[in-house]
């Protein structure tokens, strides 16, 4: 079992003596290669899925560390916006120090299992009618005012913890891929990547820096089209952010990487998302299908040789956002009676029709 | 990240040199003390987290085994009845095969996270006027009057898959704990520790055996009550289950091991369920937490002594059944306007009645 990222990578992190040893298992999440897309695209396509991690996102390993900071500077109650992931990562991760923890979620914008991780594990949950940027807006005014530690990833120490990701890629790979894909939603996390590549190869852990190709959904591209987004859209609501905070960071990692940030649509996300569950038994939430997606796209464009060796983080796990899911498959179970006859005939009619033999 | 229980524990499982090397990572999964439990209740207590794994049940360790052996043996069809978890498993492990995979499910008692699983990872999902015991009836016998490959339980390589846990429970915990719980669905899971345990006391990879304490949901504890259940109920949809598969083989562990299977209540489930979220930071789903309701009960009537070690699995994700969540919780978001003072009265004003401070 993963020992968590504040024991396993301690020399790269700020930790002191007086930091507590939190873990909840974060990191260490498996790097899965993509036999039958790489088969496809002709490419080295391996995928990083940090749905494993303890909350099912990638969240868990900033937040590991900004908890465990805001308890070693005696912090007795933590805030967050989040579209999700990030307050059900800050309800666990609190829950575990016992310290009070406070959410603000846009309404009606946060997956099902997301919500129900913040209630479940005791977060104090409050819905705004607004969106994230809103939300993120009114959390950094509060903490400013207030003694309440805001764990956002304005906070640094989510950047460090997230930067593990980076590492554990190198130490599966041998060395940094040729091409790291990742989501963009409030941009921290590809942040995050870059400044652990970078310091890897400080380290001499690793010789050469990959190219960071970060996508958006198309709905809430404020990166690519260079401009805030008001009302952002799109069916991957853990990136449906019109106004990244990291939105700097993030650029300078794509340029000085020599890589991008590009958009996908929500129908390129889907069906990516599809074929990443039903061709490769991985399931992730709709929004890291946006990594994938692009890195299609980008292939088929003829942009990406053949034999490049590219990761694509998934960024959380599918069991997020049910719902979306079975919207997006659009395939429902076949209602029969109780009668072995009406089940073996199911069994042979959807046979025949699509392979010819059961 | 783990590398699979097929290459972790090969020398101790059916594995030829055709095996397919399937894995999705399953298996090496956390065990978590439970700092506060443990406080409460004057023991040792450790949780085996097993929605780590890839579905996020401890059905993938059955289920890699199953599907490897099916394929190594020219299957291209399995089939299994399912309260969710089984299928999901069987979902994602077919498609990683490329192979097919139909799924029998009673029809409105699936959690929606797990029936979006099977859906998405592209199985024929066939829902049935019935309850699971009809669903396994039904499998059992399309398997063989056909050439499909059943992976419910029933199919020994699933119970030699599922003996895993119990050598990671010894490995981690350097011997054999002095009890270890778990719930009872159908009973195939405390027949395979039980297996794992006496193994590897078989192999001197451990010197003593843990007693065994199963724990059946009271609305369908056919084997505590000692006879079928013709319509089983609980919140516990993962172990609604009125005809145990492999109830002989769980009821000579609990005997042989000098332990004993017993029940809880829907009300005891839903308090240890929200307990582990809430202080434990540990988020699974009802089901599970049959096993620590069930060690919380025996303590409180005095029979599991002070320090005792004890080992309590949590079989899946809290993710897997989000909407079970929030009405088991029934503590609903605080809605406020888009409006910072808005939301600074509502955390200073839930801070005031709650803690004092903020």
């Amino acid at each position: 079992m993963s020992e968590g990222i504040i024991a396993r990578y301690r020399s790269y992190l700020p930790i002191t003596e007086n930091t507590p040893a939190l873990t909840l298992h974060e990191g260490d999440t498996p790097l899965i290669r993509a036999e039958q897309l790489s088969a496809t695209l002709g490419i080295d396509l391996y995928l990083k899925v940090e749905g494993f991690n303890p909350t099912g996102s990638f969240k868990d390993r900033g937040m590991v560390m900004a908890m465990a900071k805001a308890v070693e500077e005696g912090s007795q109650t933590v805030i967050c916006a989040s579209t999700g992931n990030t307050s059900a990562s800050a309800a666990a991760f609190a829950a575990r120090m016992g310290i009070r923890c406070i959410v603000v979620i846009p309404d009606g914008h946060v997956a099902l299992g997301k919500l129900s991780q913040a209630v479940v594990y005791g977060a104090e949950v409050i819905a705004i009618e607004g969106n994230f940027d809103q939300a993120l807006e009114m959390v950094r005014e509060i903490a400013a005012e207030s003694e309440i530690t805001l764990v956002n990833s304005v906070n640094p120490y989510r950047i460090e913890g997230q930067k593990t990701a980076a590492f554990e890629v190198c130490d599966q790979l041998g060395e940094a891929p040729d091409i790291l894909a990742i989501p963009v939603g409030n941009a921290g996390n590809i942040s995050a990547y870059w400044k652990g590549f970078c310091e890897y190869k400080d380290h001499g852990k690793i010789t050469r820096l990959p190219r960071m190709y970060g996508f958006e959904a198309e709905g809430a591209a404020a990166i690519v089209r260079g401009k805030r987004i008001e009302h952002p859209e799109t069916i991957a609501t853990a990136i449906r952010i019109g106004n990244p905070a990291s939105w700097e960071t993030a650029v300078l990692a794509a340029r000085d990487s020599g890589g991008f940030i590009d958009s996908v649509t929500d129908d390129e996300i889907v069906e990516a998302y599809r074929q990443l569950a039903s061709k490769e038994g991985v399931f992730c939430e709709p929004a890291s299908a946006a990594s994938v997606a692009g890195v299609k796209k980008r292939v088929q464009q003829g942009e990406i040789p053949s034999g490049t060796q590219v990761v694509c983080v998934l960024t959380g796990n599918g069991l997020k956002d049910p719902s979306t899911a079975m919207d997006a498959v659009q395939v429902k179970p076949i209602k029969v009676s109780c009668d072995k006859e009406a089940v073996f005939q199911a069994v042979r009619g959807k046979g025949e029709a699509t392979c010819g033999k059961f």
